[in-house]
């Protein structure tokens, strides 16, 4: 009996089509870190649990997939010592002592760790880039794998806003090169952590953001009627709307803001941090300025995107012109390395979302027409003597790196062209014993119905003929 | 407490020197591959067991990583059911209760998955590569890893020969641009059939292939006592030696070849099977020599390299100039789909092994200087003012695709220059107010010591002075 073949479910195998549109997204990335001097990096697929567990939440440690240890794993446990109350099993804590490594989750602990296990061997500030996949053991659902690529950059052991600086121009490069209109929002935990402050209930930074983050689509009063069932007082909720009711330029709303911070605001607090933020924002905006970013670039004060471990900039970057949630986001974080021993290493960096830039690219209709075919001519094949004369030329056309196949079989040529026509082969090339004797090489452009005749030397002919 | 960062044993990080390496000689094979109308695909690291277990043997199950179920695995585990006889627990057993899924142990077994899975969207024949990692739980040692890559190429759906040549060509092609000589040595597993046809032990390819294998190394007396022993008798043994014993050009041992396998042996047997396969040889060297293969091919009586699953064709490359073992093999199969429902479908392959390639350019010093360096040119940092005024400068000779760095900070000079020195980056930018009030930028071959001032418009001149 054979088996019905299929795969885990929440994974995906990428047919060609599929995998030359996902390469055409990794290399232009690729392409605009490399400009910038972020140089690629990889790390094992599978991780110590140690490295991975308490990373991530109570809910992330769940989603890690364990892979068992080899051997004979069970032979020295004694599963009366994972008895649960109810007579069950604790599958968490057997987990442990039958599974060391897991899958990773992400890329950036397994970079954080890379730092401090080769901190001898890196020169910092250190500009790395890294495209690789990650595994959770999520509930699959549209648009959400068990498997899927993340595309990270960071920068660490620099403070710099150039750095941020940096992750904006990729952007901005990335996305002109996609021909996809995009829009950067930018925040900053320490104006978060300001506004808590002046309307004097620094602890309530999360639920003031979460509040905000609502204004677009529940309005003004809602938002203030959320606060105040968060416990905020009528005061506190009449700092927040001086601070939500601003608008105008980013240089007109960075000034306003700071005059709310510096004790201008109804409570006439002070907040030292959020002046520090408001200086590290309008320092980032100033530079954006003088290095000629093009694609719009805004503050969104709503912006908050994982606060927890967020410490400066926080970055989101929307499509304009196609509806679906942040296509790329990440931000600075002041100690991504104490937890493995390194204290004291500030890091900024974004994550690209190569599934959601897929469908975007998909939805806009902005995959180049030429990723259909990865053969541009195929050569016929008429029978033994006519395939020994066209294989020198093939060859030729290769050596000059046109993508070149010759047909294997001297099969019926209607299944010959069917086969141009399935893989969208634009050039089919029919060289029968004419041919051969007058030392000539047929082209024909499948899409024109265009022919045309070559010395069989001819190879520059040629490629001029199929456009190369 | 902080916890020491590691690895699990058997599999590395790769940092961006390693990385940079690894990535000219998969870009190298990538490019070679496209040439021939190779497509990329991918399939996903996790396979459900029941795909992999029992295709790689009773050893290759037990090499396979296992990957726990998530969520509460072992509530439903009674495990009283898999107390093996010592009283111990039968963790083979156990472990396919816990474990759906497993991590790939190799890409072809994911491949003929693919093609049975896909048929009805894929055209044959069907030509892909592979590049991805694999996973063994193999004893670690020098040179074995138990997550390393695998770079497959495999056309599949067609019997013809060309198919053969074109993965010469291929190997041809790749180590002529990695600049490796190489020597491309081909058998076919019907002539190896065929000689124990002909000496009367058809029962016996394996003992004489392995027997014939040690001809270098223990000349031909011990191999005619090992085939003693394995229990082939004098005048079969006297058939071998005769095979053994041909010299001269290709075509001559081709030759002579088909005339013992023709009832010309001291054992008059005929074996048809052989010279289908002699047929094949000759078509394929025929061929070889019609496309102008340059690296040198010959036969090679003793390759097996897995006898159980080829049954045409067998490849193997070894270069020249280095000590190492093959560095690409492979080889027909005539049912690799078979076992997931589709029988019949042919197909013939090679494997880059990528980690001997990277020892062979490491020991050969063949990997190409640039790849020291991932940025052509570093802006140092003299302070605000300075910074903003080359921004653009750095952007525009990005848009022209230099790599270019900006030093973050305004740090001191040494600290900058230390930076450019340990990335090897060749060019250094020090601009000061002076060059901000002419307008110019200073430009430094770090190499040379050489320095010239340039407008700040002036991309072009500075691409020049970059050589680029």
């Amino acid at each position: 009996m054979s088996q019905k073949p299929s795969i885990p479910k929440g994974t995906r195998d990428f047919g060609q089509r599929n995998m030359a549109e996902r390469n055409y997204i990794f290399d232009t990335i690729k392409k605009v870190f490399r400009t910038f001097g972020y140089a690629q990096i990889e790390t094992p697929a599978m991780e110590n649990l140690s490295t991975l567990l308490g990373k991530y939440g109570e809910e992330g440690d769940k989603l890690l997939f364990r892979v068992l240890n080899s051997g004979d794993c069970f032979s020295k446990v004694n599963f009366e010592d994972y008895r649960n109350e109810e007579g069950g099993v604790n599958s968490v804590a057997l987990s442990k002592e039958i599974c060391e490594k897991g899958l990773r989750y992400d890329l950036t602990v397994p970079f954080a760790r890379f730092v401090v296990q080769h901190q001898n061997e890196i020169s910092f500030p250190f500009k790395r880039f890294q495209i690789q996949p990650v595994w959770r053991a999520d509930r699959p659902q549209k648009g959400r794998y068990r498997e899927f690529y993340q595309c990270d950059v960071d920068v660490i052991g620099s403070k710099s806003q150039v750095n941020e600086l940096e992750l904006v121009q990729i952007v901005d490069k990335v996305f002109s090169l996609l021909d996809v209109n995009v829009l950067v929002k930018i925040n900053n935990r320490k104006v978060l952590t300001g506004f808590a402050e002046i309307c004097g209930f620094p602890d309530k930074v999360v639920d003031i953001t979460v509040a905000i983050d609502k204004l677009d689509k529940i309005g003004l009063e809602s938002v203030e009627e959320e606060m105040r069932e968060k416990g905020l007082t009528d005061g506190a909720i009449a700092v927040i709307e001086q601070i939500l009711k601003l608008s105008g330029s980013t240089s007109g709303k960075l000034a306003s803001m700071r005059s709310l911070m510096n004790g201008g605001s109804a409570s006439g607090l002070v907040s030292e941090t959020g002046l520090k933020g408001l200086d590290e924002l309008e320092e980032l905006f100033g530079l954006i300025d003088a290095a000629g970013v093009k694609c719009p670039v805004e503050i969104d004060l709503s912006l908050a995107r994982g606060l927890n471990y967020y410490t400066g900039a926080i970055f989101e970057v929307k499509a304009l012109d196609f509806q679906i949630g942040s296509i790329c986001g990440g931000g600075r974080y002041d100690n991504l390395t104490g937890i493995f021993g390194l204290p004291d290493m500030s890091g900024v960096g974004i994550s690209f979302g190569a599934d959601r830039i897929y469908d975007v690219l998909k939805g806009l209709d902005k995959f180049p027409k030429s990723l259909a075919s990865s053969t541009t001519l195929l050569f016929a094949c008429m029978g033994v003597e006519e395939l020994r004369y066209v294989l020198p030329v093939a060859a030729a056309l290769r050596s000059e790196g046109v993508s070149v196949e010759v047909y294997p079989e001297p099969s019926k040529l209607k299944k010959q062209f069917d086969y141009a026509e399935k893989k969208s082969i634009p050039f089919l090339s029919i060289n029968g014993g004419n041919e051969v004797e007058a030392g000539v090489i047929q082209l024909k452009n499948l899409t024109t119905g265009e022919q045309k005749s070559f010395a069989k030397t001819d190879i520059a002919g040629m490629k001029v003929f199929m456009n190369i």
